[in-house]
């Protein structure tokens, strides 16, 4: 039972608004007609809703192209997101990496760069200058009549939604830092900050926009040196009743496994991550995870027993998880991609082992949005006040449209 | 956006009449004044709809005892569900024991019986006619004038709840029972039966009416000779895809360790069950789990080494779960209850090596339900329909109305 007969005229409106250009920004281009049947809305209602869109400068309104025919009747003004005017910053804090995404409404990504980060190195100062000169490249390539409506930032770590606080990156070397608040101060601005992990924003990110669109239940694998994990639900990301939920890495596998940073032994990312592959194939030092795949790849003697052994350890985890959460899909981001291709038949032997009712129903695969499902999620994470409230999250953004020439 | 606007009277009616009986079910005897904020409908709404409830015998309204006093206006009239008069029967088939209870409307437990179950006896045939004899014993000891609504059964395996057959219960050995199929056949009756997974109707018990009502995200293990689990998370069950989720027993975290059923080594439940504790405490022939747990207790030596080992791994175990759900409460159901009980300080300590976020937010307990909690749920599971539509389901139930005098 709801009270929804209680909504101001104004809430309907709003509400109502955020559905329309929440619909054209995961759909893109979208015939009137579709929008009328996804919403259960009235053609009239549709078309005035979407005039106070177009009237923002949110969407625009285009004649279909050769949809024509007999018997197709009057064809459906299509609705598109002004992707080239209003976007987010996307920031991906690795390991091994840092990424800055400019990405459109309507999920486009429009600009992007990368800076590798040396590991070890993550001082907070250092890492909020190297983030602040990423976002000023952004920035600057954005044209004139462009303007961001908000910042997400993916990290491998604990975060606290509230406050977007990262509350543990253990690869980092991180505890309680106040990202959100950090960030803001160093890039100088009061745009809207919203800070996840990484794993549930690759996870959302697949399930909208990747491999995993329409399933009901699924799950990323990330990380670059650690594992991490995200998890769609029955629909739903799964956070955990404080939000931390997904810390699959930090599933112990084997009692006289390797030390983890967390203080645990046999930790499934000190089996299967980074490190765990130059340990147990024995690297030459210096060598990275790149050369000791390329090596077992060319089938040199060395690096084959370690491989397999780290192959076999990702797909007991694999199978763990699989009897643990019977998901369609299983994606693997991060280190885990390149691992998975490597030792593809091993981690399968090793799903073997999962109970057969729940295993007959996964697949296993590799990301559908490659290397940018993370940023893509953070972007995704950026633009949710604006689909919540189209013309609140503008009004608050005036002084910058103004600038921007609107 | 919905299309409620587009629901008739009679499917609004109907809504309507499941909502306010299902919150009588759930909350006993309820004010007139409370049903009405918490359905938000008006009163004079919430006096037709349980006129109409009334009328079919599904509650009854009384004045209210000893609310009265200056200040308080006019007392409300409260709405009770009629427990005596509707019933549902509640079967739990586990390893150990058979149970069959009677559970009124209301959630009330009425009546109950037990029955040993020899291990390794676990024919299906021979089973069937052990549930037929207490189902008998359950009908027979109801009043003439109470009518059963519905079966549910809990089952220690993976079960298709569309069909209700038992996939796969590795301790019963039963793969691909068609269990609902076969116990109508047995019982020779048109009820409608439904088959969970126990696990499951634990945890949806314990978050109903135990001891997790209002929270989020909780686990509940169950499992006599294996470990199986139910969780709740954000307040909704997790099914996984195919509704094979839970199956936390078969989480391996030993790669070592001892072959399970399930074809796998080191399952987390070849490690903490029944099973595991005699094994590894290496005891006499003969003895069962209460009689380690006794000398155990008693500080007999020979128990002590075995024991802290089953605790830590039990412990190990409860860490992953927390890493990977962030709940707020893991409930020890089933055998997991004794071996908590007994090794309590030596699964905090495991606790202690989850993840800091997380940890911190989590409880340990035993069930609020006692030993009830799967045949709770089960009864849960059969009452649905009722709630979902009491006039319909009524009209469905005519014949045994009629022969109980309605």
């Amino acid at each position: 039972m709801d009270r929804r007969s209680a909504a101001t005229q104004d809430e309907v409106r709003r509400h109502n608004l955020g559905s329309l250009l929440r619909l054209v920004h995961v759909h893109g281009a979208t015939s009137r007609s579709d929008l009328t049947a996804l919403t259960g809305l009235n053609r009239s209602t549709i078309k005035a809703l979407t005039a106070d869109l177009v009237q923002a400068g949110l969407v625009r309104e285009a004649a279909p192209v050769g949809r024509g025919g007999a018997g197709a009747g009057r064809p459906s003004i299509t609705v598109e997101p002004e992707s080239e005017r209003f976007y987010v910053l996307a920031l991906d804090v690795g390991v091994e990496h840092l990424t800055a995404v400019r990405v459109g409404l309507g999920g486009v990504v429009l600009d992007r760069t990368d800076l590798g980060q040396s590991l070890g190195d993550y001082d907070v100062a250092r890492t909020l200058g190297r983030l602040d000169a990423l976002a000023g490249a952004m920035f600057a390539g954005a044209p004139p009549y462009a303007v961001c409506v908000g910042i997400g930032v993916g990290v491998c770590g604990v975060v606290s939604s509230d406050d977007g606080a990262v509350r543990f990156a253990p690869n980092l070397g991180w505890v309680d830092v106040p990202l959100r608040e950090l960030l803001a101060e160093r890039l100088g601005t009061s745009l809207q900050i919203d800070v996840g992990n990484d794993g549930d924003l690759g996870a959302m990110a697949e399930h909208r926009r990747g491999a995993g669109v329409g399933l009901s239940d699924m799950v990323y694998i990330s990380g670059e040196v650690g594992i991490g994990g995200g998890f769609i639900l029955e629909g739903r990301p799964m956070r955990g009743s404080g939000g931390y939920g997904g810390e699959i890495g930090h599933m112990s596998i084997d009692p006289r496994g390797r030390l983890c940073r967390c203080g645990r032994r046999g930790c499934w990312e000190t089996e299967v991550g980074d490190q765990a592959v130059l340990l147990a194939t024995g690297a030459p030092a210096g060598m990275t995870l790149a050369g000791v795949l390329e090596a077992y790849a060319a089938g040199e003697r060395w690096p084959q027993a370690g491989m397999r052994r780290v192959g076999r350890s990702l797909g007991v985890g694999v199978a763990n998880l699989v009897n643990v959460f019977n998901p369609e899909l299983i994606l693997f981001g991060g280190v885990s991609r390149h691992i998975f291709t490597a030792t593809e038949p091993l981690v399968r032997e090793a799903l073997g082992g999962a109970l057969a009712a729940p295993r007959e129903h996964v697949r296993l695969e590799l990301p559908g949005l490659g290397d940018d499902s993370i940023a893509v999620g953070a972007a995704e994470l950026a633009f949710a006040p604006l689909l919540d409230d189209p013309l609140g999250a503008l009004a608050r953004l005036a002084p910058a449209l103004q600038k921007a020439g609107a």
